[in-house]
């Protein structure tokens, strides 16, 4: 290969191609960006880099990324802090606050059991959600309806009934703005048997 | 966006985003999962980074990039110096040395003319191509069959005529494995054109 014209080149490639979703192609088309861009910009880049890994850790409560010790949404006056939202990732949050309609707080996991990858339920924030559970009146858990996300929905709220605490889940069903006909047998199963009065 | 809850991490996506082929989604997860690396991983990205842009230039004679004063294909005895295959980029020139066939050396152009982006025949490494002109027998335009490749190669073959140099052009038709009834028009009438006794 001609990269091997430049070493530091292809180990750049290599780099990009360990990140999700990118391939070796793309990896490649990557530095030799790199390589293009303007001193500026290219140290803005690092800069973002290290800047994010430097002063972003995890909510002292809710485990969501922040770059203080307790995040806006733990720390603010018009957040219902009775109510829980568990989710998987950080992401989740961003989805959850995108409805502008959720005034309650969260707790991110940081990921779903799943033995068969090696995530045992003390590898995720479990520990860390059953210090908070005295505080709380109601806990969603808002993990994805998958085989590991009900999995872990399931192992921690039975870890949680002791606590007397409420317990629920999202409502499965049709998605708005879907077609029946296009919706697979699971999800107009979960619309069928969840329905309501109207 | 919850992301407000973390900066720097809003500041890595956005760079992350200006990266080329990467949509604002994809940055997102790149920057989460920069925040789920481990110190090893994050270190040997940054230095990877580093060191492409530290150590990587242009080869001194066909601009393409190394990390050495003189890339391997232009300091190699093996390579008929003779031959100048001028190219638009260095993937280009991974291309062509897949091909294992090709013995002579490169000129890496670095884009092609094309006024409408800006990109004038002085943006482009011609005139280190001139410099190189009477040390060779022939020269082969290999930019891409599209219209500023057309245009470029156009125009350094005119800048070539006074030096009395063999300027060629790389043939165009049926792609090895392609398929007639699949082929485009311009394709289709280009390997008509070029149609070789048999």
């Amino acid at each position: 290969m001609a990269e091997a014209n430049a070493l530091p080149l292809v180990v750049l490639s290599e780099q990009f191609a360990k990140l999700p979703g990118i391939g070796m192609k793309s990896a490649q088309r990557l530095a030799y960006h790199v390589m293009s861009m303007s001193d500026t910009d290219a140290k803005a880049f690092m800069d973002a880099f290290s800047a994010a890994r430097k002063k972003v850790h995890s909510c002292r409560v809710c485990q969501n990324f922040t770059d203080r010790e307790i995040c806006p949404i733990c720390s603010s006056e018009r957040r219902d802090k009775r109510t829980i939202c568990v989710v998987e990732s950080p992401k989740d949050v961003t989805a959850f606050e995108r409805t502008k309609e959720y005034k309650g707080v969260y707790h991110v996991l940081h990921g779903l059991i799943s033995p068969i990858d090696g995530i045992s339920p003390d590898s995720i924030r479990i520990k860390e959600l059953l210090a908070r559970v005295n505080d709380a009146d109601e806990i969603i858990m808002a993990t994805n309806p998958t085989v590991e996300g009900e999995a872990t929905a399931m192992y921690i709220s039975k870890l949680l009934k002791p606590f007397g605490v409420k317990v629920t889940r999202l409502a499965f069903g049709l998605p708005i703005g879907g077609m029946l006909e296009y919706a697979d047998e699971v999800t107009l199963y979960k619309a069928l048997e969840n329905r309501n009065e109207i």
